[in-house]
């Protein structure tokens, strides 16, 4: 057991922020992460596809010894879980059930807007989740595709982004939410931007809630329950379904130095 | 050979614009698309990657009786005709060549500038087809990813796309060029915006290249040369690799009443 890892995976690069926050809170865990890149976006495809995909990605993670298996993309959290679960024995969480507790406990009236990909909205996982910690619960949502792109081309910050963003958080402003989940593991990124928004443009005080934050709470209470710390770090391993180059450029932006090569993997 | 078809192809909806100007010029012939929507875009993938899809694609392609066939994406075109001539016997067209040789017959200074994607881009297969035209002609560069998620998302004449746009042409509007190639065929969406803003903003007059058109073209050489006009037009099938619902729902937009619907296929 103290050799087993944590498999985590996504789409793309979007999953590094879950993956960041794990290494960070439980340095001693070992992780096996899949960014299905050649395949990416999954956000605006349809649920059948992003099920087969997503078996395929945790077949292919299923294949190193691991304790736990973390869902670092809220599209395929919110379609794919059951079918994930019925395929493996191992525990596999996903990072929406956190994310509408974390909401839920932030709160103080109940009322709650979601931002995601059009997978994700569609499905209305968020709305499910969160009525179901509190049927008095009110949820806003909207799907904001294009911070993902925005994101990936490094546009954060940038004056179009900050039109972008005005564009899609404007209806939920006419509601009273005072928590807002970033319900897209891309849109930490925009954390800061959007809370500045917050503050000058609306005026408005909201908490913003971070599903990577979430799902490492959850995922410790997972080890300690079930398997304890590892006594010995396997080390990280990182794959990519496509070219690993331009990945690791990116995860040593995420992760700094230390971040190992990536290795191409065909699925 | 009377019954035969044309074979088209694209990662998604772009090429529709392709298809949409073949089906105008040659009513007469059927045509076979396949939308690669599950895989959706190429344009940010790696070169290997894009061969592989696109070789898959022609296999499903070449499985009907088909005279021609249409790369309808600029990324495929730019990396991936050497592999697909290699693997069929029918005559495998691109946009790129089709789309040089209409900015050399357009240009009266021979300063050409090219937008694209990045795959697109970073091939330079424009330069390498424009100089082998004309090789005192200079090439202008630059690639412009988010023009695809913001035509796709609706945001065409929006100002949002307008500062985008502007972000982009500006570095080109410093050079000499007067004419534009739009190395993308979800482009020509942006066709109208882009013109205005060369008018008005940039005061600047630039001839505007669409490979559809282009491509229409050359096609038209290649049947009037090899097979003739069909006798008897075999009707149009459109096939796509994500759910079909949403394609036809934007077939329809891109091409009015009578589009057929689309059938899902699995690659």
């Amino acid at each position: 057991m103290s050799e087993s890892s944590i498999g985590i995976f996504d789409s793309g690069i979007g999953g590094l922020t879950v993956a960041r926050e794990i290494h960070a809170r439980y340095p001693g865990e070992g992780l096996v992460y899949l960014g299905d890149t050649a395949r990416l976006p999954y956000g605006s495809k349809s649920p059948d596809t992003i099920v087969r995909y997503a078996v395929q990605n945790v077949a292919f993670l299923a294949q190193h010894p691991l304790k736990a298996i973390v869902v670092a993309c809220n599209t395929v959290s919110a379609v794919a879980l059951p079918a994930l679960r019925a395929g493996t024995d191992i525990p596999v969480l996903g990072v929406i059930q956190p994310g509408a507790r974390t909401a839920l406990a932030a709160t103080r009236n109940n009322h709650i807007g979601v931002i995601g990909q059009p997978g994700t909205i569609n499905s209305a996982r968020y709305e499910a989740e969160i009525m179901a910690g509190n049927p008095e619960a009110r949820v806003y949502s909207r799907a904001t595709p294009l911070l993902v792109p925005l994101a990936e081309e490094g546009w954060v910050g940038s004056d179009v982004a900050r039109g972008v963003l005005i564009h899609y958080l404007e209806p939920l402003m006419a509601t009273p939410m005072d928590t807002l989940v970033l319900g897209c593991t891309h849109y930490p990124l925009f954390r800061t931007q959007i809370q500045h928004l917050m503050e000058t443009h609306f005026q408005r005080t909201v908490t913003l809630v971070d599903s990577a934050v979430s799902v490492a709470d959850e995922l410790g209470a997972l080890l300690a329950d079930h398997c304890g710390g590892s006594r010995q770090s396997p080390p990280h391993q990182f794959f990519a379904t496509d070219d690993p180059a331009s990945f690791t450029e990116v995860g040593r932006r995420f992760w700094g130095q230390g971040f190992p090569p990536v290795v191409h993997v065909d699925l």
